[in-house]
Parts: C-alpha cells; sequence; structure tokens
C-alpha cells in the first residue's frame, strides 16, 4: 500500500474521530438545522453544482461512458431539488440517539435498559451517483456520525460540490464540518487504505456493482455492511388467487427491471401450473419481458414463445427484462429451490391458504419475506424506515432496508442506588 | 494453509450447514427436551467426564502447567453438576426464534415486522475451561443455531467428554447431532482453516486471551463477535455520597480480581478528594490491593503507602489486586480520562447530582454505563439475559454481555393482500 495514501486517510481519520464525538453529542434540532441549511445551500449552489456535474458528464463522453452510466452520473434541476427535499425528508425523520428501551428493575434492585448510540466514523464507498453523496451524508448526520465518502472517480466533480454545500451547512449550524468529509482524490490506493483503518472507522457500507462489493468485502479490516444480489422469487402457490398471481408477479417483474427486489425466477405449483401459467407468462410476454422457463414451463405453454431456462438462469440475477419461470411439485420444493438459488434478499409467497403461507414466513431465510405482496416493497421507504442508505444482505447486525437505527448501535445503561454485588 | 484442514473444515462445515437448516426449524419442545436430556446423560456420564479430564490433568501436569490454568482446567463432581444445571436453565429460557415485533400496517396497505431468526452456523474458538463446551452449545442449541466448537488442546479429552453427551442427547431428541460438533484435534491449522469458511461459518466467537482475540480478528473472514479487555473505570463524582463511594469503588474491585468487569482505575473528583480520597485508598490497602496514585493522591494519602502510577497504569487491565488511582479536576475531565484509556467495557459514576449523572450515562461511549452501581452487574445473568457465551466489546451487532439474542438476527416478513407497488 503507498504510503502517502495511508497518511491521507489517518489524517481523514483522526479528524472524523474528533468530529464523531462532537456528533454524538449533537442535540436533535442541531442535527435537523444542519440538514435543513444543507437542502437550502444545494438549491442556492444549483448553478456550481449542475456547472461541476457538466465536467464530470464531458469526462464522461470523452471516457466513452455507456448510457446507462451517464444516465446515472447526470443531474439537472429536479435532481438536485430531489436531493434537497430528500435532506429535508431526513431531517423531519424522529432522532433515534438517545432513544432508551426494556428499562425494568432486576432482583438486585438496579434497573437496567438499552440506549441508542451512533456507530461512530461510517465509510461509504460508491459510484456513478452523485446523489448518494447527499443521501447517505444526511443519514449518517441525523444519526449521529461522522463519514468519510469515496465516490466513483466519473463523479468526482459533482461530489465535490455537492460535498461543499453539507460542509458549509455544518459549519453554519455550528457543527463541524469534519463529520462529513469526501475523499478528493480518484487514487484507487485510497479505498485500500480506507479499508485497513480499523483505528478511524467503525463500518464500510459498500454501495455499487459487483465487483465493488467483492472488493470491499475481501480486502477490508473494518466490519463491512454489505449489499449483494438481489434474486428474488415469487411462488405462485397451489391456494394462489390467479389474478392477484399475475398482478403481484407483473408488479415484481416489470415495475422496474434494474432494481435489486425485482422478481427473476417465477416458481409456480404444479396444480395451478395448467390454469395460471399461460396467463403469467402472456402478460410478461405483453409487457416485453423475455421468458425462459423449465421443460414443464414450455410444455404448458405451447404457442408462447418461452426459452429455455438453464441451471445458470436459476443462480442469475438479470436485472433486465428476462424472467426465469419453473413448475415445482410442492411448498418444499419452492422452499428448496429458494434455499438453493436465492440471494437471501426477498421472496414472496402467493397463497390464501394458512398453513402454506406460514410455513413459507417462518422457513424462507431470507432479509424479507412477504405473503400476497409484491418483491418491490422490500425498501426503506415502503417500510417506514423513511430513506435508507442500501439493503444489507449480512446476517450480523442489520439485515435488509437500512435506515437511521441500521446506523447506531446500543449501550446498556444502568441505574442504581449504591447497589453492589454479592 | 494445509490441504488437510481445510478438507476437515469443509467436512463439518457442511454437516453444520445442514444441521442449522433442521435447527432453524426445530420447534421449542424439541430444543428444550435436548437440552434437559443432555444435563441428565451428563449426570449419567460423569465417571467418564472426570476419567477423561483426569487424563488432560495428568498432561497438565507433564507440560507445567501453571495453578491458575489448572485451576480452570479441572473438573470435580459439583463442575460437572454445575454444567448440567446451567443446560437445564437454557432450557428454562424463553425461546427467541420466530418472535415477532413491530407489526404495523403501512399506508400501502401492507403489515411489516421483524422476526427473530437464528445467525445459522456459529464456530466457538475457546481455551482452558471444559464448561464453555456445554454453556457454548447450549446457548446455540436454544437459539437455534449449529456450532462448531474448537477447544484448547489441553482440554481436549473432557472437551471430547462433554461434546458425546451434548451429540447423544441431540440424537435422542430426534435432532441432529451435527448441530453440535467438536474439532477433534489439537492441530492449530483447523483455526486457520476455521477462520476462512466463511461459506460455511456465519459468525466467529473466540473466548479466551488477548493473543487468541487477536489472532481470531486479523486471520478471520468469517465475522467476528469479539470479547477484549475490561479497563473498567469508577468515577467518584463531587456529589458522591462518600459511604456509597467506598461500597461501589471496593466491590467493583475486589469481589473478584480476575474477571472483565473489575474496577482498573478509579477516578475521584478534586473537590471530594480531600476528604474521601484517603477512605477508599484505606479500604483497598485493607483488602490487599496495591495502590498506584497520579501525585495528587499520593499527596492526599500521606501515611498510607501509595506507589506512583505511570502513564502505562492507566491503559493496563490489572486482573489482579492492583489498582490506579486518579483526582481529576472535573466530570469532563473524567469523561476524557475514560474516554481515552477505557476499553469502552464498563464504566460507572457515583453521584447523587442529576445533571452529572445524566452527562455521564449519555457522555460516555462504553457498552455498559452505570449511575450508582458495581461495575461487576456488567453479566448476562444480572441483566436477566439467563446466560451469557461472552461479552462483547464490539459496536456492531451486539455490545456487552451477549445472551440468546445475540446469538440471532431479524427478518422482515410482510403481510400482504395482493398489494403492488404503484
Amino acid at each position: 500500500m503507498e504510503v502517502d495514501a495511508v497518511n491521507m486517510i489517518n489524517v481523514l481519520g483522526k479528524q472524523a474521530r474528533v468530529a464523531a464525538k462532537a456528533m454524538r453529542m449533537a442535540n436533535t434540532s442541531a442535527k435537523n438545522r444542519a440538514l435543513t441549511l444543507a437542502a437550502a445551500v444545494m438549491r442556492r449552489e444549483m448553478k456550481e453544482i449542475l456547472a461541476a456535474n457538466a465536467l464530470d458528464m464531458k469526462a464522461a463522453d470523452e471516457n466513452g461512458l455507456d448510457a446507462a452510466m451517464k444516465d446515472r452520473l447526470m443531474l439537472n434541476g429536479d435532481r438536485v431539488e430531489a436531493m434537497a427535499e430528500g435532506l429535508e425528508q431526513i431531517a423531519a425523520l424522529p432522532d433515534p440517539v438517545g432513544a432508551v428501551d426494556n428499562l425494568n428493575y432486576r432482583p438486585s434492585g438496579i434497573q437496567i435498559g438499552h440506549m441508542r448510540v451512533p456507530l461512530g466514523v461510517i465509510g461509504i464507498i460508491y459510484e456513478s451517483r452523485p446523489n448518494v453523496t447527499a443521501d447517505a451524508a444526511g443519514l449518517c448526520l441525523k444519526s449521529g456520525n461522522a463519514v468519510i465518502l469515496r465516490g466513483g472517480s466519473e463523479a468526482i466533480h459533482s461530489n465535490r460540490a455537492i460535498a461543499a454545500c453539507l460542509r458549509r451547512a455544518l459549519v453554519d449550524s455550528g457543527l463541524s464540518q469534519d463529520a462529513i468529509q469526501l475523499i478528493d482524490s480518484t487514487d484507487r490506493a485510497l479505498v485500500g487504505a480506507l479499508l485497513k483503518s480499523e483505528q478511524y472507522v467503525d463500518v464500510i457500507i459498500p454501495r455499487g456493482g459487483k465487483s465493488l462489493i467483492e472488493r470491499v468485502s475481501a480486502e477490508s479490516r473494518v466490519p463491512v455492511i454489505k449489499h449483494l444480489d438481489g434474486i428474488c422469487h415469487v411462488y405462485v402457490d397451489r391456494a394462489a388467487k390467479a389474478e392477484m398471481a399475475v398482478k403481484i408477479a407483473v408488479n415484481a417483474k416489470t415495475h422496474r427491471y434494474g432494481v435489486c427486489n425485482a422478481m427473476e425466477t417465477l416458481l409456480i405449483h404444479r396444480d395451478v401450473a395448467a390454469e395460471t401459467v399461460q396467463a403469467l407468462v402472456q402478460a410478461m410476454l405483453e409487457k416485453g419481458v423475455e421468458v425462459r422457463g423449465c421443460a414443464q414451463t414450455r410444455e404448458c405453454c405451447a404457442g408462447l414463445d418461452v426459452k429455455i431456462a438453464t441451471e445458470e438462469d436459476w443462480a442469475t440475477e438479470y436485472l433486465a427484462p428476462i424472467l426465469s419461470v419453473r413448475i415445482v411439485d410442492s411448498l418444499d420444493a419452492a422452499v428448496d429451490h429458494i434455499a438453493t438459488y436465492s440471494s437471501d434478499h426477498t421472496e414472496t409467497i402467493v397463497t390464501e391458504d394458512y398453513e402454506a403461507g406460514s410455513r413459507f414466513l417462518r422457513e424462507v431465510d431470507s432479509s424479507s419475506v412477504m405473503w400476497n405482496a409484491s418483491t418491490r416493497f422490500a425498501d426503506g421507504f415502503e417500510y417506514g424506515l423513511g430513506a435508507e442508505i442500501g439493503i444489507s444482505t449480512d446476517r450480523l447486525h442489520v439485515r435488509g432496508p437500512v435506515g437511521l437505527e441500521g446506523l447506531t448501535t446500543q449501550k446498556w445503561i444502568v441505574y442504581g442506588h449504591g447497589e453492589v454485588r454479592s
């Protein structure tokens, strides 16, 4: 690792540690003021932000970035306004810090409870979308943490302009600007140094494609909250209402294609396949979705354009208008298929049967398990978290949509009256 | 890494994954039956367990283990009975698995809640004490996890005998014996292989001395719940009752010396030092505790045997009848001292002052923060967890005493009625 990179991260890390100590104690109104001010500064500096983004877009053209990447990178007035509104929404959320729960007396006479506290210093490593700079920093600020942001090199000008707005708002609210720091360099060695800085950073949250997540997971000495694939399933049970099954499956697949909570594989119980699979496949084809089916599916869909699904299809996150379809013999077979191929993100069962639904909720071991609802609901806003910094596919600390609470931890507090242990 | 070690861990890991899937769904009565039966089998096999322990004790003599290590290793009838009772106590605890909380309707019409589920496969790496085999396995069993145990080589015969009892009880209760597996070899390469087996193991919990914890933290690719030092503080505030301060400080230091929640440093506000420090130091000396004080402490204690505390003392976990004492200028100075030298385990303030106590609870960032109570209360039993597998000094997932809940995670469950996202 390059010495300069380590030195630079150590400087940022030390500043973040000091800022985190102050942020931990910052009161709710100061944090809300900073968020509201940041929104105002972003609106005021709209021109500068768009000018910075234009530099990134120019470089994107020169570097031949594809249309999807350029769309993610591009800012306009509406998108800056949406970022500002996002910060105001975070200001309106309840402050999780300092909340005490489960305060109870013990036989010894002490009263014991749990107090929610910030994690400390959070490192966020992300790609393309400049709005992550505002969203992530806003969530870290509200939850009382300091944050070190490392955006993609393709968005460096945009990120710099947005971070400057946020830092100005911190200062104008009487908080330390070091609570939000941007790694203002595209040197890749800095990511390596950040991942090794366990002395200064309490958790790393990567947001981006598979290769980024894998690099971070492999190299990090700091605990990671990560978000891997979303290979999500809809299982149409024997006791499903056909109309509801079509409605949920179509929404889960076609509402948006490039998102992690979209369905990638549709499982159908063989007892209802004959009547339902045609309607389901027909609805997908009408939406322009390519359908890849198992042998039985193709048999049931004679006359419809169903391609052959291979073993690889079951394990693929398409993020595209492609769907794999499999007919299964039983609820157990559906649960087994999901256990084998799912990325443990989100699965749903469509059924009117109490036992089947209850068993599915209990037996499927994914971060979100649903009954008669679209997988697209797996989202921080839809779950009532107010906002999300990502969707964790880890098992420890936080699973599924990560909101303000996922950016905090708890400590035990004890109220005594002179008690000692005997 | 040796190929044989990796192969052996892969075999255990695959078996554990299969067993974990079954354990996840095991009902409460089957798990309780296995725990109660395990206690019965241990009592029945008492002779065999003690004979196995005698082999370990003989090897300990031959290898020149010190008296403290031999005491930790030694089993007798009472200690085996205590292990059996511990398993029965775990059987009596409520089952955390499947519990649903915060089930609420959202504006979309879906109902969203959290269901508690096991972590999966837990690896426990520990030293000397054979009772960890029963305690840790019992907690993992009740929380619906599979466990791979790796005890110290000095206790291999004892651990083997205890694990055999537990596995027999699993089988006799209709559960898989692979839910509790012991690495039946003293080859150190197996620890390395276990730490790299992220495919089969969800979390590693090391229990033992500093060097073990450090090795595990440095090498593990699997998430770790670790327990580092306990450098705990008692702060006697300006508004402390002198009598209560002496009672709490003496209990925190002298109730047991070799435990992580014992006080190592006593901080005293300068306004009460003149009247209180003499009484505090006198009480410690009477208990045979060596006192090392700052210059001011030594001034206040003229005539008493107070040695000079060095910078190193503030950062030392003595685990022995030694105490460092420092007089501080203010509550802020006490909080700063703790922030600098504490291991973030447990700290307590003694005060009758509302503002000082409230500030201490809020500002001190340790896993347990107390007001007018002995640090010795930082313990799973005292907190009402029923039992503990250790005390986490990590920030993520679980902090402080780790009971059944710390061995579980949560998934989101959604009850819908055909809702789709618009």
